[in-house]
């Protein structure tokens, strides 16, 4: 009983650092999509850390990108389950294709990359 | 009746001219597997052209790429796939990471994807 108490204070302690990695973590994600993470031009690392603070939720994350940041996606969930966070799974990984509008009205087909993480059990 | 007869004679006028594509398709594979393709530098259109003769005979076709041409590989997917062989779907994308050898004798970490194609029904 006592060592539960000392926990339940240190994970208050945590409570506003936490609130304000969660605010950098929606910066990340122009969609406002709950658990998922866009990723863009922004180094690696800004999203293997978004990624692994939703995984360590407990909750799947996805992981999205569009056209030449695919690789980048796939890049950062590789690093993720390689260094940081061994026993992460790949739940689901679907391909599509979604319709741009470009600069002068035409649409423009760009591919994207949806991959849905599994934190590790 | 009449029209099979003349759809059999048409292949078989086809039938030298694959022969020389199917040379061709052998070139995009440096890697020496059966019923792949390894998405390079090359115009898209060649690995779509590539993908969709595997598939055309009938079997699976698994494309590959590493580092940078990931969003390469997805693109020739998703254009076979809307484009030219709809109803082709996915049967398994794999995400990994591969150890090749830099310059100067170094390990470098490269992020892989192989998508398993499944031809039309």
């Amino acid at each position: 009983m006592p060592e539960e108490n000392t926990e339940v204070k240190e994970v208050k302690k945590r409570m506003p650092e936490e609130n304000t990695e969660v605010k950098e973590v929606k910066k990340l994600m122009p969609r406002k999509e709950e658990n998922s993470v866009f990723v863009g031009r922004r180094p690696t690392m800004n999203y293997v850390m978004a990624t692994m603070m939703i995984l360590n939720k407990g909750v799947d994350c996805t992981v999205k990108a569009r056209g030449r940041a695919i690789s980048h996606a796939v890049d950062v969930c590789e690093i993720l389950r390689n260094r940081f966070l061994k026993g992460t799974e790949y739940k689901g990984i679907t391909l599509s294709t979604e319709q741009l509008e470009g600069e002068s009205g035409q649409t423009n087909n760009v591919s994207s990359i949806e991959i849905v993480l599994s934190p590790p059990k």
